[in-house]
């Protein structure tokens, strides 16, 4: 457990879209909303600063918002984290949430996210597909998440399938932007 | 309900301590943790920048993290806005939770918050005591949140009662930093 308050604070991520970064980009669609551009490659950085990036998204690793002890602990058991060597295929997929749902109390957006299925659906998915959430909402972002997932290319079947599952959910009628970049890693580094 | 996501976005507030600004200091208590400069005035902007400040600490207005739509309910029923003529006394209270709050999962935060009986107690001081959270934690603030309370002056007994109550919970065994700042609107303003 970490007691240093440097320690305690969320990791500040930021995803710079440009010419630059470990991590190609093979397709960039527009889900719903207002599209951003189009870049050759992402590069993920503490920093806030960059090489002329076309944009700059930064979330933050932070506290659990709704998940409980006991999912936390399904979750724990199975999940694999980021930078496995074969998982050379990720998606960058920022997303926003309508006014009427974070005007929802707490236990009404938790109830919403346990009607969808939220938690199962990506455990059902595990340890394949490693995800990390970005929260950017209070950082005043153009979207309210970064998700970055991070699987092998013959996992691409299994990634498809949790996304369409979670765009099929009651949950996402309350998302009005969302964009979905896949990415490979360079093989140079 | 705002449509558009610039009405969405979370208000920004910023709370300026040095020489100037609507609220005149009246004390400057360390509650636990360390300490930050005293100052004579405050100022509450959504301004980032202002005249030389000793220090200016940022937060958000943002969505309910705990709060049920029942307890909302109550809490809309009974409490008072800011910037009531006669709530002439304010207090701003910054407070940081340790590593291990924000490492328990949402179910377990929530309970603590439950038995703390947090929203009862906060219920009983309406609507006397009005109060604003703002969420810094995101923002990689030295404190998680910015407490912002108005009453009168004939309040002022019932807040220290509130204050009382709060600091006795189990909650409150996971505040690490707590500063407590009491204030007066200045006459002129």
């Amino acid at each position: 457990m970490p007691s240093s308050h440097a320690d305690a604070q969320p990791l500040l991520i930021h995803f710079h879209g440009g010419d630059d970064g470990d991590w190609q980009v093979t397709s960039h669609q527009t889900i719903v909303g207002p599209a951003i551009s189009a870049v050759n490659a992402v590069a993920i950085s503490d920093a806030s600063e960059h090489s002329a990036p076309a944009w700059t998204l930064a979330g933050v690793v932070s506290n659990l918002r709704y998940t409980t002890a006991e999912e936390r602990s399904a979750l724990l058991a199975k999940q694999s984290g980021l930078g496995r060597p074969e998982a050379r295929c990720a998606a960058l997929i920022p997303i926003r949430k309508k006014a009427s749902w974070w005007a929802l109390a707490q236990d009404e957006r938790r109830a919403i996210y346990e009607r969808s299925s939220h938690t199962p659906i990506g455990l059902k998915y595990l340890p394949a597909i490693a995800r990390r959430l970005h929260h950017s909402r209070d950082l005043r972002e153009p979207f309210d998440f970064l998700t970055w997932f991070e699987y092998a290319e013959h996992d691409e079947s299994a990634f498809e399938a949790l996304l369409a599952r979670l765009r099929s959910t009651e949950e996402w009628h309350y998302v009005d932007r969302e964009i979905d970049i896949r990415l490979t890693r360079r093989a140079d580094r």
